[in-house]
């Protein structure tokens, strides 16, 4: 209700500030039984990490998960699983100059405004320090998918104007994290990385868009009307830090398309039902008809950077501002685990949802 | 749960089919003390009537809902707000042709799967007639924002290729009506028309922009981390049918600037707080900042066409198809207050939520 | 969230005050494939319809129910149920003299100053008549529960100081509806309808106790720890009008028992297992034990008298007040199917959401 | 949905089991701007605290909470409030006999059933400990119901056959924490304690009744029909380990009265309109009607005892089985603090709720 709680069984509950002892989050409703491996848990908050990379902030923190309930003898138990991360590398001072700013395009103002007080250390509850949270929560629903054999991959098909334009299935997805920026196409990785470095020089920040597939998905996940597949996981995208659209199967491209061009036709094989096209991204009427589940994110170049900027302090007195700090030049490297994460929670939530849907 | 209520407070709970002897909804948790005009409700829905003009369907619906809860002389008491729009123009045998056929890109195979049954007449449950219930509760969410002086304009500005350079700002929002594509830009509008009237006649549909101005909502709505307001707003969009893609401000055009291209600038006047640019689309870390909320939605061009397709029956046996009946060749001048309905109920939605953000 | 809404996963909202045109609910969630029995449905509104026998009230309402979506071919589709009764025999005349009178414990003055306004006409949305919406669902959650082989059966224990002295094993449950009163006890029955035709000669009213059944639920039903099976019956049970209290198993008299005499003893049969007693009441830790299910309801004497009763206008004046109009004297006949209906839909809720307790 | 989040807008979600390294919970939806005391919240942990008198178990466990986000400066910032305890105790092996038995109406049984597995280690998370989390949060409860001068104050009105004869208005409710039964009434209480230290010596238990009051809560709290202020309460009461039954105002006394003589005669004063009579309680139609709220809360003796027993192991033998470890007598003083944080969290939830009753 007040925002804080993600998914309808499979729920996330989170709190924390950036500069607090510590975040954390419950996942509760998961079903007892299930194996869960607390090192693949942490090798997914490893990708998200800041200071992996040169093109990542060089902030350090650990992010060290710990888990508190809900795991006995390496299994779920069907209790809610209690975890937290603790913080480590307060550098408050970092943040003394934000006290009486309101940062341009930041959630500053907004944030003042809504509660009247803020904590205004690195953003508060608004900082991105909280997906960790979610890349605790979406390993494991991710682990519960793999059960079922469904795989997430996301990554980084364009950064500013540089996109790959290879289709996802001329990828190789297995490789993704070869690449620094997360782009499985090589060539145009090493573009992404050269003009990332070249912004960090700058001390500016780039967008792009993560491209997201499903596979294996059964049919029939979904909940219309209000709960369509594609609403739940347009709202959990929605939801990350910086992100400013969402379009799934053919999106926006298929606005001038006419209806006979990009119907997907039906056909069988082996028993089986497939679409020759995939147009509809592999959801129709709100639910998963079997194909590839395909989606992509934008994401806006984020606010904070080294330029001077003129803003309002929070007297209202117009300033002129320069971030201080560690920053990313652009967050889509490390974005992509966030949105493996978010996509894992709603289709593992949209699974146990459809236990209930026939007698 | 099982996906028939939207809202967190005001909630719309829904039922029907197209083709039972109604459809209709429960609007809980309006405050009390609201005076309901329901002659203007009655308008809404006829802004989205079947039949209203040459470029949509011809099938005629009265479409008159009727009141039976939760008013009393004149205004809203506190209790729910139960509704229905009887069915009249059941022409089930338009339908007959659908029962042993999964209609390409249609809802026929993934609900028949999920659920094991299905009512073939009219999509059921996935017929767009259900947006009449939305609109019914849109429109007394848009009173209850009409007090606040909360103002939403949707407008259709793009169809297939064809679309509008103008801004908002540059658009005179009361005219939208006066078009019969519900574009405000008259030349542009003549040519969308054009371009329908001539889809109808080869049996073909279209696609196209639908883009939304909400004017004066107050600083403070969204609730962080999981309901944003852009990502409400964006559930709530995905949840219109044949609807492909949300972005709010900038948008997908976001991920090609750098940071300090599109840092809205902060600045005061007569005491408050306004910003230079609008690229954040008037919300800041998922609440509204008091500027303009802009967002745009894509529509594919609807899959019912009047041209031969393959497809398979429900017994898997490759067929050829061609749908018969009165269907639009171009949904979005009727989704232009679909648009406006589920806006309003978000926003109504949040302004009922952020009574609880102060002491 | 504005308390119109029961359930989890089956989730029962409904609409309606005494005196619109008709009341009516939506029912979500139910899984699809279940033959619907809609004369079932009427039957047990029969059973709760006023004017059914001497001792209730003269009102005379057909409470014809009317589905409107959610069944195809007489089997549910997935899709919301919905449903209206209309309202029949509106003699407002004699809701008049309400129009400015706080009736003693009556809900009159506290909907007055919650909502500010207020339908006088026979208790607005306060009506015992909404019950009507919920025996509906109920009935519906009863074949859900039937296709399980479990039973629910309530009963008249006490009215007022006469009750029954035999346990619910003791007693013919298929008897219920053979006694007026609805006590299986045949004697005791008796006594129960002189007392309360005397009850209504005077004008007054009286109370009693409802004792409920629950056979052959399986192990397993109950969340722990804020939606244990108890507790939602707790909840379910408050929920109905007039009621002030729940106990289970042996409930407040066992109070003044020791650990040592009230442990219910396990033991084995036929590789199943029991308990020797159930003073536990088949529920042990918020989860049923696979024993019977039972506990008891406390209503109070309705508090519509025809004697002669001081107290407030609502203008605050002193003044003489007696109810007008045919009230039952004692309501408990008339809520057997009212308290079945709601532990039916608890039970069906816990039913399917235990649907995900495990891997 | 899995029964781990308590209330509607002020929502508790807890995590934790016995003998995991702590227990916690996140508190969201608590309004902005309010001073918490940290320390009241650790009084209130104290006043639940094993080992805090001869009377209760002489476990010790410090109780420690930690706050982990949504305080800043020592006020609210809108964000959830995260906290844990440690758990210090820790004597797994007083649990290891538990390991293959179904201890008598405990719930071994039907955990193992529902989930497959189970931490067997005192009672996992069905046992009370979990209830430390409530009162951290009942205790923040507390702290805004204070700003409204909303008043609760639980005690010990009966242990098995000893009971207080004096009403709630006739005893010293700020004496309660004199009596280390907490019951206010002193000759009682020293019975109270007499016979719980002989039920210790025998290694039997004891149950009694917690009786209720809450005073200056102002007209117009629930949310009829299915959130009416006394169906939460008893909801909150039931959920607490041990409880069996719940009634408000005259409760099940109120049976064998007639309505003319349980009909509450309002009347004014000074403006304000009153009850001669609160036998309903402070609540009508379920929403609180300005008079002060009373409710009861039968507890069992709890089922560890110090004597033999004869039950099952989890291989389903017989078995003989006698508690070992170190458990109270009488959970009832303990339990008090616990009363009314639940309560607490009723009210204040409701509170926020109210807001939205009119325009």
């Amino acid at each position: 209700m007040s925002g804080n709680t993600f998914g309808h069984i499979l729920q996330l509950t989170t709190f924390g500030e950036s500069h607090g002892p510590a975040i954390g989050g419950i996942l509760a409703g998961l079903p007892s039984g299930m194996v869960i491996r607390q090192d693949k848990v942490q090798e997914e908050l490893n990708r998200r990490r800041p200071g992996q990379s040169i093109i990542t902030t060089e902030r350090k923190e650990e992010d060290k998960v710990q888990f508190l309930s809900g795991i006995f003898e390496e299994k779920s138990t069907g209790a809610p699983i209690g975890f937290m991360i603790h913080n480590k590398d307060h550098q408050s001072k970092d943040y003394d100059q934000l006290q009486h700013i309101f940062r341009p395009s930041h959630a500053d103002y907004t944030y003042q405004t809504k509660y009247g007080n803020r904590d205004h250390r690195g953003s508060g509850r608004a900082s991105a320090r909280e997906t960790a949270n979610w890349v605790v929560a979406g390993a494991i629903a991710k682990q519960f998918l793999a059960i079922q054999s469904i795989s997430i991959y996301a990554y980084v098909s364009q950064v500013a104007n540089i996109k790959t334009s290879k289709k996802p299935n001329e990828l190789d997805l297995s490789t993704i994290d070869h690449s620094m920026v997360r782009c499985p196409d090589k060539e145009v990785s090493d573009q992404m990385i050269a003009l990332i470095t070249s912004a960090k020089e700058e001390g500016d920040s780039l967008g792009g868009i993560i491209t997201c597939i499903i596979q294996n998905v059964p049919v029939g996940l979904g909940e219309p009307v209000f709960n369509k597949l594609h609403a739940d996981l347009g709202h959990a995208m929605l939801s990350i830090n910086a992100v400013k659209g969402f379009e799934y199967g053919l999106g926006f491209d298929e606005v001038t398309k006419k209806g006979s061009e990009v119907n997907d036709e039906f056909y069988e094989k082996d028993g089986k039902v497939f679409t020759k096209t995939n147009y509809s991204g592999g959801i129709q009427g709100g639910i998963s008809n079997g194909m590839n589940i395909e989606f992509r994110i934008a994401f806006k170049p984020i606010s904070t950077i080294k330029k001077t900027q003129r803003t309002l302090s929070t007297d209202h007195d117009s300033i002129l501002f320069e971030a201080e700090g560690r920053h990313d030049p652009c967050v889509l490297p490390r974005a992509v685990p966030i949105v493996e994460a978010m996509a894992a929670l709603v289709i593992a939530d949209h699974s146990l949802m459809n236990r209930n849907s026939q007698l």
